[in-house]
């Protein structure tokens, strides 16, 4: 029982006083304080919202299609119009949350039907997996020991992706937005994490095979079941439905209707046929014991961002006590997911690239938000998801405008994100923001919106972007003692009615003795609130609790009361999170970028942006004869002191082979030293760019430093193709 | 009893048939291969090269301090004589190794007393930790939890810092030398580091506290006690003297040996004076558990090569299949260290680099060695240490092609590692590179020079730069079962001795059921030596064992000889490991480059070389009047897109002050816009150099360009000066 935290000013009615404006209205929800924070996503406010000028131009929809789409729309909007019904007539929060179950499957129904409709670009997983592992973009971890599930080596080309992925990424947010960065440990020690929440709350739900002991994730388990129960043709169309709409609703259920379903349907190990455990929650994380007694419990770190908020004083400090200011860092992040699939989407040990932007509660503008303000984005709301209504294209004023997107600082951020997905490769077309509805909100969060790819597994988050509000800095301030917070000066002095405890000095010393000062201290640090009510509790029950000590009326027989006159406020700040799974942009590049050449389906290649592409340029000689040599060597060693990775192909294969060579693995430009390089007196070369396999022609000289400007995305192909004459050769693999 | 492997290719004979020349004479030691693998630190051989010509100028000793150091020389040279001579005789091996304990400790007397003798530049680290700490360069991790020992984050600075060495290192080596870059899973399970040798080597002694359980490193236990012990003005000289040597033979003192000191000197638990438990291995790697089951153990990798060698076939069929080629991984490492201490010097998380470089055992000659030959370089070699002598400073072709480098390839990587440090600002006059002695050489290697930088901790290992020959690949050729060899065409065919076994299929399938083709694989595997031996073995003993299975001769009842032709040759590559411990070479860089103002000791600040330093440039404006915003805007902004991290200080302070403040943190340049700047038709600007405090004056426009070309290295500070007018002006903090 800590009655009386030391950090009392983290009271309910302080936090609310800092909510943003888009909470301030959202009283629709009833009991505690979490509700508070979720957002009035299905408000009639919102409804009315939805009459933005919008763009639609880009979604133009085949009437046939829609005319099939139309039932399962109106379904969603049926469902959906319920839940606002239901919320405006106060109904009990568990019924409501019934209703969105059935909300989310209808949704689903609705997604799926669109993407089967719709017609997708043709997409052959297979052959871009031979690809991948062919050319070791990536691999199983200790293949040569049998392989590891969930875990995986980066290769070569892999690697490179990945780094030029992320040194982009510095770019364009650390050293654009003149963030700061730092660089924290992974192993974590236990209270920073039972802080943070995720001690009590990061688990899935898990049964074991009571023969031998294998695990398996209970939603996974119940789907992969259902998937080959309505497989089988006698199971009639009524039922498959049933069972369908039921596949739908897995993500929302709680334990126990998991557990029922296991018992209805007599579930079993589909290895062995054996009986199942009960379920039970498993916690993600990797637990670990730091030193060699034991005695630390700690975890590796399941997110970067706590590394981050521990560290906010001295970030508060090193930005000279100045707010806003935006902190990033990149590194590694573990689950022990209990059984991992879907290849890079869903693994035990992944890179993370997220940026904690830490501004006062009541003022989220952006100051640069007039840079994006005209940047289009597809934006599916809350409210249309609700209505079973499309995503909608719209600019990031609109929406910030029209209240969709909770500020500007979010609005700004998701405009930047979209920015960077884009300038990397990934494709704008199976790009979408996609809002939170309120239930799947991550609990502290009180906007959210998430950056999707759309790949052959469907659309998958690949960066959120959140909200947080002061949830994260209230957390530690209770966990660690120390207050993560800033202090504002008024703009005039406030007098404030001041409470403070009068301790009797002898009497705590004598029955606490080492630890009276810690006593002391917290006494001295109560807020004026705390020691109301501990007066007000001595009084009544003649004893309190305070940090774990028990102090008695003697102990504390007076408090002082007076006026005070203050000149700064202490605010916790909020914190705007955008949060980058790197494997996941990285998977969803690969099969965005993922190409077939028209004319010979054997060629497949990456038509990666140069600015990422592993490999910049190829040097491919014509011929293996001793004069070609000097005009190779200089040219690769002119290209290296530029720091441009290069890939020189002396092989003997034709031309057209090795070009193929190359394109697979997405080197962007080719230069070709043939015979005229070597005996013609102006020694030019071809040049030849992947996507179109253009050539130009140009002198050995020149090419180096054009190569380093297209890789910088400082010149374009077209331009190189309007200043040098073009080339035209045949290019085949024969 | 496995008697035949799979892979018994690698026998003791096929291994010592790729050793390098270098180990070929090494026979000196006996029992097994372990031995063979050390190198003649100790043999005549060695001791004839000492006579290379060597230049000697840089090290000009002074008479006197020699006078007083003469004794300590010639006592550990009369210590490494005795050793030949031992060796010579035959001595056993364990005669020899105690008096190498003795050598070592003469060693570190003499080492001592040089660094105490010759006078070192003034450095204060109390003033330098000040700097680090207030300025956030890192800090203990979790500090507002307590903090936890051994592990520390980056704040900005440092994470900056950091990463601008990474990624000068990825230009220096892995674009310039043309590597592959690998980045591999840090969960790493037990039979990879079981195949390593980590599983069962990599470990401390440990005592604890009987009653408390706390743990104490039993080698710095001891050395606490003693030195705590000698500072008792009560205890003799000679008493003092003996137990000084004592500590300095801790480093390879034996468990049982410490572990008697313990008992001699009834050593307590210093925390409580409790007893202590006798001594235990205590492995250093965290032990972690893969996925919900409990079944998959494995453990927190302690160093980035292993993923590099698990990788190497696809890391070859990556290069064509060509040798040699290297390949580099950056990444997180763990040891679980009983005790931490000495700040970033020894830590439970930290960051290597690490360089794989494979090649034929029989040629580690290097392509772009004499791009390097005339590197100078301070070698400190085995025999020097032996024979008390100083380090030599010579050029590194001399150290090759004296012997004293083992071969070109590991003497190539040495100049480049030197290149590389002196680049980012290591104080070439603090550092040497040591070969190890051949008792502390990991059981590996067959050659290995430290980079070791003094810093006030003494001469710290910063980079290990190892050959390891074939040692790696063969543990994990045994533990994976795959072979990690590479085939070399033949110049002629061969014509050998094959044997191979004719099983009985239906025997073997009776009884072994489904493992009936595991069996029949293994025996289709075998090498003829193997399968030779298998059959005498047969004959014998009626039975044999292979992988696990026991075979009976009726299973194998016949054997066929028969003469073959092969092209190729099976050779298991060498490997050259140049391996960079980051946080070290950090932390060293930090005390070479922190200096102290001549003329106000208050103000102290990084030397750091531009390349390196986190903030590239300052942006100070004379007034806050409004006319200064758009030039500092434009001029950050400009700077900026030009990817040059920045700081604009517009604080109130004196100019004097903020320089100062700059200075701090490594800012290597700063601009000033003044009253000309705004009112004058040029729009000058003054820049100013960190070290040298000299300003010269240009116009805004054409500064952040030359910024971007400092910050490049491509051009000098000195460059500057020459062509613009100095600006002289009074820098005063007051």
């Amino acid at each position: 029982m800590k009655t009386f935290q030391l950090l009392s000013f983290v009271t309910k009615g302080a936090q609310l006083r800092y909510l943003p404006n888009c909470l301030r209205s959202a009283e629709i929800f009833t009991s505690s304080l979490r509700e508070k924070l979720v957002p009035e996503w299905g408000s009639k406010k919102h409804a009315s919202k939805r009459k933005l000028l919008v763009n639609t131009n880009h979604l133009k929809m085949d009437a046939e299609i829609e005319k099939q789409l139309a039932p399962l729309r109106a379904r969603v909007k049926e469902q959906g119009d319920l839940i606002r019904q239901m919320k405006t007539d106060g109904a009990p929060e568990m019924d409501v949350k019934k209703l969105v179950q059935e909300l989310k499957s209808r949704k689903k129904e609705l997604e799926d039907m669109t993407l089967k409709l719709y017609p997708q670009d043709f997409f052959d997983r297979a052959k871009m997996n031979d690809l991948i592992k062919r050319r070791f973009f990536y691999d199983n971890s200790f293949a040569i020991y049998g392989g590891i599930t969930g875990q995986y080596d980066y290769g070569p080309l892999g690697c490179d992706l990945v780094d030029n992925m992320l040194t982009e990424w510095q770019k364009h947010f650390v050293i654009q937005e003149r963030m700061l960065k730092v660089n924290c440990s992974i192993l974590t020690p236990e209270p920073v994490l039972k802080a943070s929440g995720h001690v009590d709350k990061f688990a899935d739900y898990m049964v074991k095979d009571v023969k031998t002991g294998e695990c398996f994730r209970l939603d996974h388990l119940i789907k992969q079941y259902f998937e080959k129960y309505i497989a089988d043709k006698k199971v009639s169309q009524e039922e498959k439905d049933e069972i369908s709409r039921k596949i739908n609703l897995l993500d929302d259920m709680t334990m126990k209707e998991m557990d029922d379903i296991v018992k209805a349907y007599d579930l079993k190990s589909p290895s062995t046929g054996n009986n199942l455990t009960d379920a039970v929650e498993f916690n993600l994380m990797f637990p670990i014991s730091i030193g060699p007694s034991g005695n630390m419990a700690g975890f590796l770190r399941p997110e970067t961002a706590q590394g981050i908020f521990v560290n906010f004083k001295r970030l508060l400090e090193y930005n000279q006590g100045k707010l806003p200011f935006a902190c990033a860092q990149v590194g590694n992040a573990y689950r022990n997911e209990i059984s991992p699939r879907s290849g890079l989407l869903r693994v035990r040990e992944f890179t993370m690239a997220e940026i904690e932007h830490f501004c006062y509660p009541d003022n989220k503008s952006h100051t640069k938000f007039n840079q994006v303000a005209d940047t289009e984005m597809v934006l599916y709301s809350a409210c249309a998801q609700m209505d079973g209504e499309s995503p909608k294209r719209m600019t990031i004023t609109e929406a910030v405008r029209g209240g969709l997107v909770a500020n500007e600082t979010l609005g700004y951020y998701m405009a930047r994100i979209q920015q960077y997905l884009l300038k990397i490769g990934i494709n704008p077309k199976k790009l979408r923001f996609r809002q939170h509805l309120g239930n799947e909100m991550a609990h502290y969060a009180c906007d959210c919106w998430d950056a999707e790819c759309l790949t052959s597994y469907g659309w998958i988050e690949c960066v959120g972007c959140a909200d947080r509000s002061a949830y994260d800095l209230s957390q530690h301030t209770k966990g660690s003692g120390v207050r993560m917070s800033v202090e504002r000066p008024l703009k005039e002095p406030k007098i404030v009615d001041s409470v403070v405890a009068l301790p009797d000095k002898v009497a705590i010393g004598k029955t606490f003795k080492k630890d009276a000062k810690v006593v002391q201290e917290a006494l001295a640090s109560l807020s004026s609130e705390a020691a109301e009510d501990m007066d007000k509790t001595l009084n009544e029950v003649g004893e309190c609790v305070v940090n774990g000590f028990k102090l008695t009326r003697s102990m504390v027989p007076a408090f002082k009361r007076e006026q005070k006159k203050i000149h700064v406020e202490e605010i916790i700040p909020s914190v705007i999170e955008p949060s980058f799974g790197i494997g996941r942009i990285f998977y969803s590049l690969l099969e965005h970028t993922f190409r077939i050449r028209e004319d010979d389906e054997k060629r497949t290649y990456f038509a990666l942006p140069a600015v990422v592409a592993p490999i910049k340029v190829s040097v491919l000689p014509l011929s293996n004869k001793t004069e070609f040599i000097p005009f190779v060597t200089q040219l690769a060693d002119t290209l290296t002191d530029l720091n441009l990775p290069l890939r020189v192909d002396d092989s003997t294969g034709s031309i057209g082979r090795r070009y193929a060579r190359t394109d697979e693995i997405g080197i962007p430009f080719g230069i070709t030293v043939d015979f005229d390089t070597v005996n013609n007196l102006a020694h030019t070369v071809t040049l030849r760019e992947r996507n179109s396999t253009e050539q130009v022609r140009m002198p050995i000289d020149e090419v180096p430093l054009i190569i380093r400007h297209l890789a910088d995305g400082k010149l374009q192909w077209k331009e190189v193709t309007e200043k040098w004459p073009k080339f035209v050769a045949q290019e085949t693999t024969k």
